[in-house]
């Protein structure tokens, strides 16, 4: 099946005490954003990569392409005001029959073994998301109080999910509701299976000055 | 209330393909296991800190405290087969209406704000965990299936829990339960109630290659 990624970097940012998005801030020279392109990139160079982000953040991100002399051909699309519609605007006009990676932009540490696992598995199972197992002790909160719960039976998921472009749009087609929270969750509501496949531990999701740190150092 | 911190580092380390058990490891020039010590020696230096280390390591550690020069007073306990018995082999001798920080050998991260909320917390509520909120999305495994979880609802547990050592020992005199997962799980076997702190997010525990990275950039 023919491939695509879409790489979802429409947040803002507020998070990080930054007015610079996140996926913008530099990581050993080079925005966060253009590594995770990168890793795509010569995981596979003849795939096309869209990219999803703010139309306000669009003419920063050329500037950005310009001094970086970034030359990885990609497609721009406008994001939406939530996850949902920005995956939604990515998805237009790709065929049924494709497979589509969905990442988040601000994951530059993700593994090319996870995308292709993500990839392969896929294409059997229609819908795939990488996860790790949890290594702390997990509590439920109930209320006021909170209970131990056996963290063996749960997962953390990361991205790409990998999945049919028929089951994704058909799911992206839905009216949006608050309880998707993300891929999966919209492919479940559609009535699709989610089949979870091993993803990598550094690949973690750039949300604050620690985890800029922190990808610095695994990206050296 | 007096204070006493106890540092569990009985662990030996087989999941770091290294036959150095993982608090020994070097970060920045110096064991992981010092980093921690030096956190809650400068945290209070009139406090007594207990070290619980496999009786085979203790050779070991003392000549690394000669090699590096260590002179932070502690006093060596000897580890036992899990850690319910290491604890519970720190726990010797300690008076009632004392406070008793258990923390984890591997986490040379926490921060002093942490140290202090367990502290000050656990002498009002008798016994307190720190923990942190969820950043991913979280699938609940349900025999070959998965299920969304409401991340919302979870919390990650890290150390230093601290307690009323008068709690700590009666339930550490339980008869060994595998349920006992942390400190919390034999607390509330015993009856006791469980309160929750903010941990600090850098607060890792060292059990990976990638953790011994991401913990050399953050204690820089």
């Amino acid at each position: 099946m023919k491939k695509i990624t879409l790489i979802v970097a429409a947040g803002t940012g507020i998070r990080m005490g930054s007015s610079v998005p996140k996926q913008f801030l530099p990581v050993n020279g080079l925005p966060v954003l253009m590594h995770t392109i990168r890793i795509f990139h010569f995981y596979d160079p003849s795939m096309e990569i869209r990219l999803v982000l703010q139309e306000s953040e669009i003419a920063n991100w050329e500037k950005l392409c310009a001094e970086h002399q970034f030359d990885i051909n990609i497609s721009v699309y406008k994001g939406g005001d939530t996850r949902f519609q920005s995956v939604k605007n990515g998805l237009s006009g790709i065929p049924d029959q494709w497979l589509v990676a969905v990442h988040d932009g601000v994951r530059p540490l993700v593994s090319r073994e996870t995308i292709r696992r993500c990839f392969e598995n896929a294409e059997q199972l229609g819908a795939v998301i990488p996860v790790t197992g949890v290594k702390e002790s997990v509590r439920l909160i109930n209320g006021e109080d909170s209970v131990a719960a056996d963290r063996s039976l749960y997962r953390l998921v990361q991205t790409p999910g990998v999945f049919h472009s028929g089951i994704l749009k058909e799911a992206y087609n839905l009216e949006y509701n608050e309880s998707f929270t993300d891929d999966a969750t919209v492919i479940e509501a559609a009535g699709y299976k989610i089949f979870l496949t091993e993803g990598n531990e550094e690949n973690i999701k750039i949300t604050s000055p620690v985890d800029l740190l922190i990808a610095e150092a695994l990206l050296k």
